[in-house]
């Protein structure tokens, strides 16, 4: 059985200052730890019910109501690990990059990390406002492509203000994206969910770019921002 | 305050069986409201917590009390109505459509008609194994697309036989999509979030097209159905 300790221990990685403190994150499920366990993250603690599971690693092995006390899902799902938040790789400034100006949803986040890693975009730029990556919802989202994409939390308008790629920022009545010439070398830029691009930001981008709606006049008034990301990488890389 | 019946009458229509018994589905939400109220959709009851909110329609006011007893989200919306299910209109067989084989994600069925608007696509047509439309997860997640959207639940098989439009199914390692010439008439078939299409269903499909993988060769090995779907979408529109 789980002590008391243990359960405290990792139900407030739920919490970003504890993640911080402890440098550790929490991830659920036989696949998306698989995927993680395969990579080079580092796995601290490995707990399971099925004991057939993970036959290569060390695990402890608990009972469902236990995996219960610790998991941060509805329907736990026969195993959670915690692993080492990696240090972050600096930039090379080059390729495609993807920057997030506060992007709040994990599940929005998790899927934008999923679409950097199917095209290959190694690196993804967050603003300090942006829901953090190590959040359990957001791991839970990638399907393990948290792995194998290089995130980065940084002042914004400092890192757009010094790379020497060209910007494209995205918003709702720009430049059709199907007549505009994309570069392999860029910087994607996508905002937050109800207010898109803040103006400063706004400010530094050369480029402005939007995916026209081909619906009547009375359609949605926008797309959400992980299905824009899909459609705009696919752009950038078709 | 709400009577035990009015509440007990609104909550069950969280049950397929009772919203197609009572011919109504619950919306939730100022926004997605307003956007069904403008719509040709016929609303049933409208319960507010806020009386500035809907001053052209008769509304009932609640408690933020009550609207939590009859709500289906965690944090209410300050308003909640309910509108009568439409009658589907027959196909035209014409145009582009979007077929669903046994989607069962509310949150992706939702994503899914909010992109089939903003992409003009008229028709989605599900197999009966698809998640009710008007589900309110899905209703949620629509945004208000629903209204826009003439959504039909068939046999898939019996569709596919009878179509005359060229039918593309969407497979993992087919034709590369953007090496494709995709047609304005035609039925684009997207399968279930494990499994995908059904073989009995890919055996009817004449054309079989895929999203190449740009990533290394360990990247993650799908995209999610409603991100695929944008992507599609966008290149039958582009």
């Amino acid at each position: 059985m789980l002590s008391k300790n243990t359960i405290k221990r990792i139900t407030r990685l739920g919490q970003k200052k504890y993640r911080i403190s402890e440098g550790l994150f929490v991830a659920e499920g036989v696949k998306v730890i698989q995927e993680l366990l395969d990579s080079c993250l580092e796995v601290q603690e490995l707990y399971t019910t099925d004991e057939t599971l993970f036959n290569t690693h060390t695990f402890i092995s608990i009972s469902p109501k236990d995996l219960k006390s610790i998991s941060f899902l509805t329907t736990p799902q026969k195993a959670l690990a915690t692993f080492k938040i990696p240090t972050s790789v600096h930039s090379m400034d080059e390729g495609l990059t993807v920057a997030l100006d506060n992007v709040r949803d994990p599940g929005n986040l998790g899927t934008i990390i999923r679409l950097c890693d199917w095209f290959g975009v190694e690196e993804l730029i967050c603003s300090e406002g942006t829901v953090d990556c190590y959040n359990p919802k957001v791991i839970q989202a990638t399907m393990g492509s948290i792995a194998r994409v290089n995130i980065r939390y940084i002042n914004l308008e400092g890192f757009l203000k010094e790379t020497s790629r060209a910007s494209y920022g995205t918003f709702m009545n720009e430049d059709n994206v199907y007549e505009t010439a994309l570069p392999n070398e860029a910087v994607l830029v996508l905002g937050n969910e109800a207010n898109g691009i803040r103006s400063e930001i706004k400010a530094l981008l050369k480029n402005q770019i939007s995916i026209p709606r081909f619906g009547a006049i009375k359609a949605t008034e926008s797309l959400n921002v992980a299905t824009a990301t899909s459609i705009f990488l696919s752009e950038f890389r078709r």
